[in-house]
């Protein structure tokens, strides 16, 4: 089912992981995504994460969704998250099927979420 | 179609662009400015957006939707928006009408706009 190249990886970078998400997901390979995040965020003592979607060219609802729900529990494990690289034409699609995204913190690239999580946690 | 002056004008100020629409869009000008709008977030990496409304007599529902759209992408892109110089006219026909705009930030002025988003992003 699974292709050669791992379709995720996490690295840390400090105090935050960066997970990219290099071609798009299954439903399953993104809960497996999921829980290793959150385990990850507690191995590593994480601050943040930023998840970089630059390489995705759709973003489902069920995708949208659970990016969502890995920020809240991110959040719940004492981490803030950023979504990094949405594409224009991903934004209008997401915004014209009306999904619920308010939840999300986004900045435009990488270095920008590592600012961007640099102001939200305070670490300079 | 169109008439000889532009009827947005889109400029750069330091990490903000600025959008003045100078008088009303049809709803095919409406979004060929928001996806301008979104894509030059990219091109110059900015942090906000303001958009200059104050030259409008009027505003619709589908206008008013368009900027609750624009500023919801604009946030996927990592920039916050400002709406500013809504008419006293315009904001009490969008009460009376209900239009749902509480998504929308807004400002009185150019100036006071500026300062919102140095508030909001933090960069002085």
């Amino acid at each position: 089912m699974t292709s050669g190249a791992p379709a995720v990886s996490i690295l840390r970078q400090g105090s935050y992981l960066v997970a990219s998400i290099h071609n798009a997901l299954d439903d399953a390979q993104m809960i497996s995504f999921a829980d290793d995040l959150i385990s990850q965020i507690g191995d590593y003592r994480a601050r943040g994460v930023i998840i970089d979607v630059a390489a995705l060219d759709v973003i489902d609802s069920f995708g949208a969704n659970t990016l969502s729900r890995i920020a809240e529990m991110a959040r719940l494990r004492g981490a803030a998250t950023v979504i990094v690289g949405i594409q224009p034409a991903i934004a209008l699609a997401m915004v014209t099927l009306g999904m619920q995204l308010e939840s999300l913190t986004c900045a435009l690239d990488l270095e920008e979420g590592v600012e961007h999580l640099n102001r939200l946690t305070s670490t300079r």
